[in-house]
């Protein structure tokens, strides 16, 4: 933490921030420069609030230097950590493609999605049992319905499910019912709600806030980590921003500073960021190729019916051929997305898996 | 709503938009540019989901007519909502102050800040007991503790208490010990806890969310409404912007929109926007300026002991100040502000160019 | 400037940024904290790229302590200000009011705001013969023909003339035909315009960018005192946010901040920032009340015919009620906007109390 | 366009906005709601200023259906254009990358890194002459010396060259001597110089402002089209969000959301976005992956040394690397990077030209 003086700060006044970091157990280091004097607070700062040092006279403004999250940070974690979900292994070589309707809507419509996506090498399902609506009057979700009806797709599938929890109230049938439990980006400063998420070992996907910046997701990370669960994968879900010809603006920078900065695994939601089905596979392109180790994705069997977010779902052709695509940059960047199970043995990959590049060490 | 087909859009295309909003038991009307072909969906667009009708073939948009909110309507409600809080009116001539500390720390810090806001003319006593912290190893509050010294502090001055619910399972001490429930922007979309407070009977503060727009304000205001607790007050406290001097943007011409749109009452919350001492006072004239119906404000006895948000608090001299100005500026536009209750009979205001005060020195 | 070293930074990477720091003519201050170096630099960083030090191997970050802008500092022009426009003193306690179309359409027109805005107070006159529009289908302005109206009005009626320079090659016939040369929000980084209205001895009214900091709009003011030109009056205009019932979003601490860390005047265009005509006498009383130095407003005198921006423009009656208005506000803080030139001797001001305006009921 | 009524317009508001519509040549088409009554405008309405609506008493909001592009327009332009620099396509199947240091700053240094990114397979040299800087303290650029060592450095390699223009009356110079006018993100609503750009038969590579919606973008090439001058390459380089730990956010949406929209080639920009070396490749890579007809980047043999930007220039060698990857990402989705002009004959790739996929199709 740096303290910088105002320009004219008499020698009292400097005096008084020597005085007060040094009461709360700091060391103060003087720095006098031609214009402004600035003083180092010595110590871990994380633990010193700022505020103290800006309210005396003469500060001009207090800067921290030390990133504010530790346990989620790659200084002092620097192996990748790799989350595994029932024997899917996310953060490692592969690139793992969840994907299901945005909503459970009912049997039908959620068998005929889970199978689909299941067929084109999907290796999670995902569904909304609880869902975040802007209007009171909007489809809320099924509730415990659906968590039950994700059961009957996962055990037909084998695919495990990822669904999201809106409420602490609602935790314990999600940790019963599912295998990923979803932080939706309405909810990653529900700091309540991370910290009973971090209270429990299942796996958690943790989606980055509209309008966060990175760091404040890796503090919503610390959280969950801090109370003791280390499964956390971060989720780019675009943010907001002024263009208006998409929903949100993803922010595909975001997989390589998160991977700079942690060693939690990043997955890429296009759907949401894209708000239209034209966009979801150039931005799952986009992702896998700045090296998410994943995409989660909307599948609906008849987005004309789907209660919410249609116009974003992929039909299951759609979804065919954005995985026929993924293979291709996957293996461009050395890296892998799953066949199709259904696929013939897999022709060995000419060229890209001998590609000396191990792009993903720039990230 | 309006259905934009593409240019060039078949017959055929326009066809199924029509059976769809049939369908839904709305009725079509089409309407044939030069350009392009749009198909107006009369009824009520609330009940739509307008996905239904972005997914079919042809459709390049469809665009929302009616506004999505109702019970927080103007339109619906034209008088003004005024809330009661154990007699004081928020949302009548009256432009009412609520002030205190951010957090509580101990009784003494407390007692003496209640004390100093009382003398000056505040209304309401504010102070948080649990706090939201971006990071987990910040001070989180005092909990149930805190809610304790907010009731002795309202025993001992009179002043009814607001203070913040972080999490659904703290609402039921929060509704027995304070007068105003508070909601902090991080959780103006947590609608799970906007539901569980639109179940009692207590005042709602609903602070605007720090990158959500007014129409997003009065979206959460509607779930509260819509489970039946009307008592709602709107407060601007200010949005992110890329502005780096201060803390946020307080946007001003909230208060106008909201009070156009709504008939809800809408309080300034200076404090957080500011984020340093020395732009509170002005935002707190600027909000009453623009005919905000109360301000909700930070005062310390000790700042340079706050264990949060030290650098915008302000002293009790400063909040002295700062209530005679607002006095002024409230008689300016037709409106007052509630006297120090030590104050003699209310001498006969001199004109305000006698005032002392120069105010431009403190910018 | 401080360099802030990567955890684990080497001796020799540490040495190799002090002889960077000492070869370019600084003062390297090295300080060892627990988890991290830094190492300050001694000297006027204004003349130091710190790309310089980004680059180097084990920095992690080189953080500015100094601001970039000099002229425009109070740091080092403690004295407000004070532009004199043919008499008319911006920055003082007057707060000056400059009042006209949105562009100047035909000589009616012009002539008939310029009467009704100068019998209500107005100080100068404001109307653009150059506009700059997002369509090139767009009404472009008169040009010439535009600025010899405008010296027509101004021999009329007596006021001086504020009006917009889009380009170089105008500005010669600018210079000889207007009072105040306007850079409008587009051009407030165009650079070469800044230095050309620099080398001219014309006021400048300098207007904020629609998506820029104070910082910025502080370097583009250094550019035009840079330059030798010292006349310059700040701008806020409203900044874009995502909210949409505004056009832009008023940023009403742009008015304290700016008088904090500058020296020259600042006055508040309430008119782009609303975009609609309810809005702009609210706004414009905010922006008074905190301490702008005067207002510059749209009105039209047949809104219904006006060739840009119609729906934000004030009548001439609204023109008049907001005068009004802001003359009680600016008394509430000690300072004072014009009296109609036609009022009889100013009685003395009945309480405001007595307003017979409920301004309220205006938002 | 589309006017909605307030609830409760009066049949006398509704008649004044037919005749006004009426009595502009447009056709108006009624339609009454349940709640409200909307009015279409059948005719062009790019020509119509929807303030003689929004003025209208009992209009709530004039909401406008055409965009306001139309040369720009792929519906009305429904063709690929192909920009032809020196015999270099700029649209086509091959993925043109641009390299070069961002300022000239000397012969060796520009001849150093021009023959560094033709070796690796640029076709065309990017090098600023005249720089745009936020402080007027900052390196300008060498000005028109700096042209001219860009024509040497174009007759030793034979790469075309593309440099900015700041400035209309440095236009001739530019145009004498450069290959393709850049116009960057501070001037893209500069509207006079373009408009002066439109006046040539140059290539123009219009850089999207920092904070500017695509549209604006697109209205900004409508202005260059508009005045003769078809030769537009847009460019994506980053917007300004609240993310600090890049520079801007590179937008990747925006490739296909404008070659959807437009007909024009789109390029991006990975260096100004990224503002940090280690990001530049990856962020390469997903432009490329999402569609981009080619990549602008920066590179300099000694950023240690470089006059401005250094932090986030290439290294030759890094460029390499990059080029090796964007060859792989290019054939995955069925296109081409040009080879190394050394390199031996570029061995058939095996699948990807092969590839049944026209991915540029999707966007």
């Amino acid at each position: 933490m740096i303290v910088v003086m105002r320009l004219g700060a008499t020698a009292k006044e400097v005096g008084q921030v020597i005085k007060t970091i040094e009461e709360m157990g700091f060391k103060p280091h003087l720095s006098k420069g031609e214009e402004r004097t600035v003083i180092g607070v010595i110590g871990n700062e994380r633990k010193f609030d700022p505020g103290r040092l800006e309210v005396l006279p003469g500060v001009e403004k207090v800067i921290p230097i030390l990133r504010p999250f530790k346990l989620a940070s790659r200084e002092f974690h620097p192996d990748d950590t790799i989350v595994n979900v029932c024997g899917v292994q996310i953060g490692g070589r592969e690139a793992v493609v969840m994907a299901g309707p945005c909503a459970v809507e009912d049997r039908e419509q959620l068998f005929e999605a889970a199978e689909a996506v299941k067929r084109h090498g999907a290796r999670l399902l995902r569904g909304g049992a609880f869902k975040p609506r802007t209007s009171p009057y909007a489809f809320q979700g099924l509730g415990r319905k659906g968590l039950e009806l994700l059961r009957e797709a996962r055990e037909r599938t084998g695919l495990p499910v990822v669904t999201e929890c809106l409420a602490v109230q609602d935790l314990p049938a999600i940790v019963e019912f599912a295998d990923v439990i979803q932080i939706g980006a309405r909810n990653m400063q529900n700091f309540n709600l991370l910290e009973e998420v971090g209270r429990v070992q299942k796996p958690v996907l943790l989606k980055r806030g509209m309008m966060s910046t990175l760091e404040e997701l890796l503090m919503s990370a610390e959280y969950i980590l801090s109370k003791g669960n280390m499964n956390v994968i971060l989720c780019e879900r675009g943010i907001r921003t002024f263009e208006k010809y998409t929903r949100n603006t993803l922010d595909v920078s975001a997989v390589p500073v998160l991977k700079r900065l942690s060693h939690l695994p990043v997955v890429v939601d296009p759907s949401h960021a894209a708000g239209e089905k034209y966009l979801v596979g150039t931005l799952a392109r986009a992702g896998i190729a700045a090296g998410a180790d994943g995409i989660i994705v909307e599948v609906h069997p008849h987005p004309e019916h789907a209660l919410c977010d249609g116009a974003q779902a992929l039909l299951p052709s759609d979804f065919q051929k954005m995985m026929e695509e993924l293979r291709l940059i996957a293996r461009a960047i050395g890296r892998e997305v799953a066949p199709s199970p259904d696929a013939a043995a897999p022709a060995a990959p000419a060229t890209a898996t001998s590609s000396p590049h191990d792009l993903r060490a720039e990230g």
